[in-house]
């Protein structure tokens, strides 16, 4: 099964990753990596990436990387983020990685980094649970 | 001063808000309020309110209660988020307020809910720190 | 049932609460407070309590407030905390709720408090997940 | 200067540090390490490790791990725990390192192993903030 190929499908679904511009770049059990090219309508009033932004990709590699090795059905139960620096450059990339995975969840961990002239800098790191939807609550 | 007028222009100079449609309803120092009215480009695959999108909102209102004791120029240095039932409904409201408040920082607190045909239902909580620039990090 | 009482019991047969020196005082689905009295042996080197106290009592107080809800047999599954001040004074005092409780688990806030002759001071907030065993997990 | 027999110096004067028997066992700007030899007294009800434990290493492990890279004079702000199994071993080691510092604080991250019959195996991870404290606030 070409993983990376179902997790774009899966991203093409999602209107509002579609809004922001997130491109998935990898995605298997060994990480998961997604992309967004920045444009102004990601700034805040500084010029810089707006924390939600990051928060948004923080929040969506942390369930792609769950559910590359939960399987698919998968939701965000919760995760936290700190912010490191301003995020000023052409490109943000989250990297993920789920660190310990049971039969219900996933404990996962974020890296997410600004490019800028194809330097990346560590700007957010992020770390949360990824829990798999029971069979009672189809769709959730 | 009318805080409410300094915020939503706040809230005004940031695209990203100004793409997701949030309006700030209320911003002063025993609360902030911004409400997202949903809207197709905010959903997920499943039809619910994308995750990243309450993020943002809890981002943001965590800010805006943390500046609204602090004072202008401040940045969330971190916060966690849970997230306790998808999102459906017609508009989302976050609610957040300062906790505690120090030189630097403030640590807060905020609710978010769903309003389906005006009911108002808990689906997300979140807990932060706002940081105060310092006068050597001028636009950080 | 005595809730109070069977929570007494669960708290009486941890070994490190009875080292802490941690005494329940209320236990039920509006509410569970458990209070330390300040000894000696709980600070760190400038005579305040250490965190890893007021973090013991975060995480016990969480797991009392989800087990309130979600009956025995539960576990934290997660939490964070922001210490907001010195811990100084005669006794702490955690006080934790669900705020959302699901099948599996539940979401809980806690806010703890140092008392200085009488007076309670808030030094410390919590939020966190408490989780279900699982019919297949038992002991766990 | 000998780094790791001024931390152990630290450690030595905080009888809560003392009464868990946490062994500082490296403390550099690499990283820090904390060894807990597990006793009876600090278990739960089921004869695990008691999470308060493990939080407190955390804790402890964050704080240190900041003040390598900070200086002296740090306090932890914040932290968030995911606990990944039942900690069952005869020893407890947590190892952390700062992912990050700036001028006031830094972002510091922690693995927590549960060793057992010499293998260490992943049972716990947290994130947090470690800030430097203020020259008003001395002793803080």
């Amino acid at each position: 099964m070409d993983l990376l190929k179902l997790g774009r499908g899966v991203l093409a679904s999602q209107p509002f990753s579609q809004m922001v511009g997130a491109v998935l770049t990898r995605f298997d059990q060994d990480g998961t990596e997604i992309r967004v090219p920045v444009k102004d309508a990601l700034k805040q009033q500084h010029g810089f990436v707006h924390g939600g932004v990051l928060s948004y990709l923080a929040d969506n590699a942390l369930t792609f990387a769950g559910g590359a090795v939960l399987g698919t059905g998968v939701v965000t139960s919760e995760y936290k983020i700190n912010y490191l620096r301003p995020a000023i450059g052409q490109d943000i990339v989250a990297r993920a990685l789920a660190v310990h995975s049971g039969k219900s969840q996933a404990a996962c961990r974020c890296d997410i980094f600004i490019v800028n002239d194809g330097k990346e800098t560590l700007c957010a790191i992020a770390q949360g649970t990824i829990a798999r939807l029971s069979a009672s609550s189809p769709g959730e």
